[in-house]
């Protein structure tokens, strides 16, 4: 360690206000008389994006070269937790070679719809999986002594009105699902960094919101980095160092420096928050000159292959008619589409970096194919309709024994900045994949896109492989699929709807003016298509093999457990098929009755294996209370309702394989109230009550109304009764049983 | 008049008090000794329930026998104003007969979910159309000098916790569609009594909810009759009588009138306020009393008659095939169902009434058909299988030319006080439809049901025929109707739907504990499955005819109106076919563009046209600025956003036959303030801002910046300054663009 922190005492005020902002647009601010150096960040995910001296602020495509991996929304198909951190060791050795602190990635934002622009940065529609993706992102980039910057914190669902916009999000579906996503990985992963999000949080901005960056985040959570503003997020400065962020991005050209200073001597700003600000921003930048490695290098060509068999595994086989694929090298191929010759290998933004080098999708598939054909078959650069092209494309699918088509979204199409507003590919694309297919039935369709497309055409082709935004690699990555050499074994990390209007955002997205109100709470993604029976184009966790792979031995350690214990689940999985291929287990858990609102099921677990023909594994799994459990927001906490729940196996959140059913047993008893408009019915069913209940109904006036009433409805009568308030008993008691009465019975029910 | 109002100085404090509450269940309280009477009340939307002296208190089943016409579901089905109108006046004159003063209904509840328990005594899942309905109906009542209750007020929309259960609703959507579906009948109509429901709605109980009773109700749309609560609605009746509550009812034994007596000492409560509501109570009773008609009797038989016609005309034909229907004389029939012979005529709760005499479907069906047999088919009372009756049914279906089952939900199915939690028949039922289906392909199903059914059945039967719940008359109006004396000519006014998760409040009904969440907001029915694209089993507005229409000449008198003025619209509508019938002429607007969220299309004007084979009408409706408008909550009030909007003639909600596009011109400009998060998008969107804007942005850093970022996506810089706040020039400024600078900026363009 440098000892940076132990000189706060030595600098000046203006200083410490100097040290929470930048110094430019990519560096913090150093103090040279003390030593303190500047150190750089930059964007990035899923590759540097460091900018070239002399370039342009944002530099966004005059970066200095490094390894392009798949985007998140690949990386998160592949259900690969190991994999995703070698990512990050890879994207920490790059880092140390370009001396660069901090990583400004990953992005856990959920995708709340598919339309919005940025989802190609993040990881899934579901929190669990997306934290464990961001954790192990995390671990791998910090293993290398690189930091990292966990973004967009919170609730940054859509580039629409980002920087205005206030998502108004309940507790309980802000614990669940949003906060969820980012949670764990704070827990497990500790970033270096947190990145706070542009937008408002049930209307505070995120940059100064005390609730999040305090409260929840460092109190909660025990986050010990430092939180930095995304790159123009600060709205009052003041406002935000006190609600927790500490540094301000890019430079505030020493205005908001001076803000700080001004409120230090108004005393509107304790100087012993700003001290705290400016030790947790010279507690990392210790660390990163501590852990910086002194002429570090990466071997390119290496972390070239590494992004190849990355994007490889992060493929996902959607369809595969009569084993259309793998391909044979001896088939006669018609490769269509620009794509293949330009393929889109990244999102568009501040993601957006320079590929040390970019495999063409066509050569790549030349190095395996004896024989093919290719025709551009669209314009790349706009969404004309080219005949001749059209044509063209046609003529040699039909001399073809297998028609490939790359298609997908154009870079226009999804970027930072903005949202889709419809979930098509351009019309020039479609129309080329119905002249193909109407000449060769067996076609490919290749897709390179950042987020869910609608698929009309999927009934005219035998297979579709998903290839995201595959990295400089996916050229030689999908060659490798579509010959067979690598085994597909992604698994859809997202819903693919139907229809852009079967989204759960639908009706609130993207809001109205400077309002996005988050009306389907909980029921994000498969929550809600399983909740409301639509049936998706494809569901979450989806994805074929080219083997095939059989369950069996579901095995629960024990039939009931108290939400202080832990359960293990075990089952074994066996490759019955021909080749080699990896399966991702997953493990959803339903609660089977609940007073609240809940999911039909929700991912609680995964893992994936590699297996060989014939070979088996039993695969175990350990669930705890948060496994259960629910938010109570009026406990503010996680709490799990006694009762039945069950461990569902599935190959896919809709294809479930095998399930048991367990009961947890709560420890902790909810409080309750008796008051006048406690209802009869409640009571009935507490089991503190109960007796006390239904002795005092039989003697009240209800129960003789309910008996006069005997010729009513049985049914009406007894949910009438059970939908009364105690107070009912005065009203109805025709002034037997006076308000002093009920006062002494609710004062007798309550101290029982 | 009697002048009983004048007395109210005569009366002691604990008179006054005592006026606000009931003498017992059905009587409101006289003073003797002024020659104030006491009055009756009694339930009974589709007829009187007036309890026969020394029954029970509910006297749910012991009432004075009274004609039972359709209930609401039925009667709205009609979408005949004229229609319901008599059956006010009907009802008018039974009470009149009985002297009952106040009639309680009509009910204008919206139909949220088709899962309440209480929908049969609703209108519609539309507030326009169920507006119109309790218009009529109150209009008819009061026009024979008998007072009328429109209840329930507001948001009651499930029977689960009903007295305990807090309704959250938005503004805008409280205002479109749940307040709506008061706003014009108390408008319009001067119901003499309002009832507040039982629920809380946003916090505050309805019977103690001064911005319902009070600043809506009174002061917004010009309330004049009083306020009577539910019975045993009342929770704090001081708080009540506050808000709004004139009448509690049922009898408070005293307690509240002493409750009231010693607000007023202890100077809780003003005595004017007491006054006020005691002055509301004496109006009525004295207009009750002035338009008693004395020794008034009505015809049964006359009334019985009438009720044959108005559930006939109530009745919707769903499906057709091959025109199975009309039913020839000759044809040998198999009538099938429990219900032939016990018809469900009403639902179960308060407005269960003792019918002056029912029809035995069976016995009308013989009056028509030559050779009938019949067969039970399914236990009544119970879901119990009987695989005898079913064989007995199908035999003689087998031997039939045609089968006719009655089928639908008993009354243990739906009743006031519980709410259903599946759509679907008792499972006796269904069986029974599938095996009379498998042996007679000419069948057809007559429903009597207060709410929608799923029918998995619907693809084996030919012919369909929703009779809801129809009235003591019901055997006679579907006998009238399968035999052809009757064309059919009601529509839905609700949505079926295929199967219960696609309703709308599905994720949110019935709430959880004491809370209920409206997030569907405004798109309730046929709002939500246009906009959403679900396919409902049978769209609002449907319904089959025995005859054809033809639609031709859609005129609108002028292209472009101001918000202030009223448009003409008028459309041809022939009968094509060979018999007489009614058409029911459907006028819907659609929105074009907007920057809220707005349904696909909203009814805003009706018609219903009788026409002889061949003949044609000109039908002219009257739209006006809030046929455009929605409720704008900033301005707390409707507005029409300026633009266009088309006019579409519907022969349902789904089936737009006609169509033209209007533009309007709002005279109303929505306040803005800029500040120093306006967006750059939207100052360039504004009129008033445009060209400033421009200019300030062309000497911007931003402007710099984003030449500077050329070569990224240009739709991406677009897009990114669109979203920039004005604070973003001091952030992206490099210092050059002060804070100083950028409030000087603010000024000047709010002084614009």
């Amino acid at each position: 360690m440098q000892g940076y922190v132990e000189k706060i005492k030595e600098l000046t005020l203006e200083e410490k206000a100097g040290l929470c902002s930048g110094l430019d647009f990519w560096h913090l601010k150093g103090i040279e008389r003390l030593g303190i150096p500047s150190v750089m960040v930059t964007d990035g995910p899923h590759g540097l994006r460091k900018q070239a001296e002399g370039a342009d602020h944002l530099g966004l495509h005059n970066s200095v070269p490094s390894t392009c991996f798949p985007s998140a929304a690949g990386l998160a198909s592949s259900w690969d937790k190991e994999l995703i951190y070698r990512v990050g060791e890879a994207l920490g050795d790059e880092a140390q070679a370009e001396e660069v602190a901090v990583l400004l990635g990953p992005g856990a934002n959920i995708k709340r719809s598919p339309l919005c622009g940025r989802n190609f940065e993040y990881f899934s529609e579901d929190p669990y999986l997306s934290s464990a993706m961001a954790t192990n992102h995390i671990k791998g980039v910090q293993s290398k002594g690189i930091g990292t910057s966990l973004k967009h914190f919170a609730a940054n669902n859509q580039e629409h009105r980002r920087m205005s916009v206030d998502a108004v999000v309940d507790e309980r579906t802000l614990r669940e699902i949003y906060l969820a996503s980012f949670e764990e990985a704070v827990k497990k992963a500790q970033p270096w960094t947190v990145m706070c999000a542009y937008n408002k949080v049930n209307g505070d901005y995120a940059s100064e919101n005390h609730r999040l960056l305090t409260e929840i985040l460092r109190d909660e959570w025990g986050f010990e980095g430092f939180v930095v503003s995304d790159w123009g997020a600060v709205n009052e400065r003041v406002a935000g160092l006190k609600a927790g962020l500490e540094l301000e991005m890019p430079a505030s050209n020493g205005i908001n420096d001076k803000k700080l200073v001004d409120a230090v001597k108004a005393g509107e700003l304790k100087e012993e928050t700003l001290d705290l600000a400016v030790e947790r921003i010279l507690n990392i930048i210790d660390k990163a000159i501590t852990e910086r490695k002194e002429n570090a290098t990466y071997d390119k060509e290496k972390h070239h292959q590494f992004a190849r068999e990355v994007a490889a595994e992060s493929m996902v086989l959607l369809k595969n008619e009569g084993n259309l694929l793998p391909l044979q090298q001896e088939a006669k191929l018609a490769v269509i589409g620009s794509f293949a010759t330009k393929p889109r290998i990244q999102g568009g933004g501040s993601s957006h970096i320079n590929p040390t080098k970019v495999d063409s999708v066509l050569e790549e598939l030349k190095a395996y194919a004896g024989n093919t054909a290719y025709a551009e078959g669209y314009n790349l650069e706009n969404d004309a309709i080219d005949h001749d092209k059209i044509t063209e494309a046609k003529e040699i699918a039909k001399s073809a024994e297998i028609a490939v088509i790359f298609t997908g979204l154009p870079d226009r199409y999804e970027s930072e900045g903005y949202d889709r507003d419809h979930l098509q590919i351009p019309e020039n694309h479609r129309l080329l994949i119905e002249a193909v297919t109407e000449v060769q039935p067996n076609t490919v369709i290749v897709l390179s896109n950042g987020a869910p497309i609608e698929m009309p055409w999927l009934n005219r082709t035998k297979a579709v492989v998903e290839g995201y935004l595959g990295g400089q690699a996916f050229g030689g990555a999908i060659a490798d699929v579509l010959f067979g050499k690598v085994n597909p074994s992604g698994r859809l990390a997202e819903t693919f709807p139907k229809k852009v209007s079967d989204n759960p955002s639908h009706l609130n997205f993207p809001g109205e003016g400077d309002i996005v109100e988050y009306k389907e709470g909980i029921f994000v993604g498969y929550r809600y298509y399983d909740t409301k029976q639509i049936e998706p184009l494809f569901p979450f966790g989806y994805g074929l093999s080219y083997t095939t792979f059989d369950y069996s031995n579901l095995q629960v350690a024990e039939r009931t457990i108290t939400d202080q214990e832990e359960l293990e689940v075990s089952v074994t999985v066996k490759n019955t098929g021909k080749v080699a291929g990896k399966e991702v287990v997953q493990l959803y858990v339903k609660d089977v009755i609940s007073n609240v609102n809940r999911p039909e099921k929700e991912l609680k677990s995964f893992t994936k294996v590699a297996l060989e023909p014939g070979q088996e594994e039993n695969v175990t799994f350990t669930l705890d209370k948060r496994s259960f459990a629910y938010y109570n927001v009026d406990l503010a906490d996680w709490y799990v309702e006694s009762g039945e729940f069950v461990i569902m196996i599935g190959k896919s959140s809709q294809e479930i394989v095998l399930e048991e059913t367990v009961t947890v047993e709560s420890t902790v008893e909810l409080p309750v109230t008796v008051h006048r408009n406690t209802l009869m019915g409640d009571l009935m069913k507490n089991d503190k009550y109960k007796e006390e209940a239904k002795a005092l109904l039989a003697n009240s006036p209800l129960a003789s109304m309910g008996a006069e009433e005997e010729q009513a409805g049985s049914e009406m009568m007894e949910a009438m009764m059970q939908n009364m308030p105690l107070r009912a008993m005065v009203t109805f008691s025709g002034g037997a049983f006076t308000d002093e009465m009920l006062e002494d019975l609710i004062k007798k029910l309550n101290q029982l």
